[in-house]
């Protein structure tokens, strides 16, 4: 049906296809993470494995030997922009829910295309959205990127206007948590705030990253419960993952909000580490 | 890798993998029925169609045929008694989490053989447990048998002994919803009881044929919100699903609990009917 394509790995084989009996398919058994290729280079690399081994450390998931991923990339023709998606499932095996004694997990390294963006978005910045999907309270699996995302794509599936970049998502306790697909950071003026992620959400890598880098630079980051109210109140809500790095948000549902000063700087950072696919950085 | 095998169909061919960029894969992007194969015939097949189709539109995925299925059955050679598994993704395609414009689903159709369990477990009843796993609150989500299951797995991983058949599993709010594969039916003297599914649980096929049948026969049936308490003190607990029946709870946690007296009785309806892979109905 499908022919093996060498941007497709599957335990370090080129592979196009998965065995139908895999847990990642049957009950989303399994964790990935999403990195920006850049100059040929995925960015950020250790910090999205060891996101990738909480993951599956929290899902009881057998680790890929260090190795493997190395491998992997050693085999793989990464082009000059792109995406590295790199999956881990439980495999194949157990009766029902049960997970298999010893289990192999599934590895699978797959190159994908740069997403198109306006390049407006990063320059002026981005309109969002409000999601009448929550996100459920679930601490056993909140901060890790897990395979069972129903959730945002029922909120990405609210929208079809291609000039709403994002939308926001709050729990379904009412507080303010992240994109669909991205992490937000909140100007408050004196410090930025990033919400809790404790009951639900994902932790974002280039989040941290940015945070890390902030607080080097002696701004004050704290983790905080954040409500709809909060964030129109704010001095500036950015939006930031791997793949664009941030977006300023302009508009909520139409209603202009501040644009945060450290947004340029931020961006900045991220460009001068060429560490995501913006325009600054992609030369086409 | 993987011989195309008869005992699976991936839209309507013989296959025994799918496409790796699949959003089943990607994301538990779809729904899923098991089905006890009795006597060669799927049982209570147009209520496990209805509800796979509920979940479909559910979450906005294009339905298969209603002819689909009736020739994916006519290639199957499906066995005296097995599973049959049924799944629907959203397919190939869309942009991250953002579903396709068009999407073709995909439909995949597998046989599997019947789970082995003691007989005992029908004549003498279960053992089970509390589970510490909880199941989040997500009205977004609830009744329908969706491919989001790491609460169902991460529950069901929380135990080895093999003594133990079931876990019964509570929201996050303290309700009594489910055990990690079977439904809750609780015998309160003069009704039964089943717990709510308005904000998490699945919506069992056998739970409600038993409900029918109970109703037709004069017994109130109640959906009802339930606490450990309530469980602890009713006449009786039983859980059921599609694949063995009904099986009475002897003891939650080592504690006894009433056996119902109604139990009995629902057992012999579902054996009469030769519904599910029971001892009275599956002769090796």
């Amino acid at each position: 049906m499908i022919r093996p394509d060498a941007d497709c790995l599957v335990n370090g084989r080129p592979a196009a296809t998965i065995d139908v009996a895999d847990r990642g398919l049957a009950y989303g058994d399994g964790v990935f993470e999403t990195i920006a290729v850049v100059d040929g280079e995925p960015r950020l690399l250790t910090e999205h494995l060891q996101r990738l081994e909480r993951g599956c450390r929290r899902l009881g998931l057998s680790l890929p030997q260090p190795g493997d991923w190395q491998s992997d990339l050693d085999q793989t023709d990464l082009p000059r922009y792109g995406v590295l998606r790199l999956t881990v499932t439980r495999g194949v095996g157990g009766q029902g829910y049960a997970p298999p004694r010893s289990s192999r997990c599934t590895r699978i390294t797959r190159v994908l295309p740069a997403p198109e963006r306006p390049v407006d978005w990063w320059r002026a910045g981005i309109d969002v959205r409000w999601c009448d999907t929550r996100l459920a309270i679930q601490p056993a699996l909140a901060g890790i990127k897990h395979l069972n995302r129903l959730e945002q794509v029922l909120a990405r599936a609210e929208w079809n206007d291609s000039a709403i970049a994002e939308g926001l998502m709050r729990s379904t306790g009412g507080q303010v948590i992240e994109a669909t697909s991205s992490n937000i950071l909140v100007d408050a003026g004196d410090r930025l705030l990033i919400p809790d992620t404790r009951e639900c959400g994902v932790d974002g890598i280039m989040q941290q990253w940015l945070i890390n880098g902030a607080q080097s630079s002696g701004v004050n980051v704290e983790r905080a419960s954040l409500n709809a109210e909060a964030l129109m109140g704010s001095h500036g809500i950015m939006l930031t993952n791997s793949l664009v790095g941030l977006w300023s948000v302009r508009r909520i549902n139409q209603t202009p909000v501040p644009h945060s000063p450290r947004a340029h700087w931020l961006q900045g950072r991220i460009a001068e580490h060429r560490l995501a696919l913006m325009p600054e950085v992609v030369t086409r």
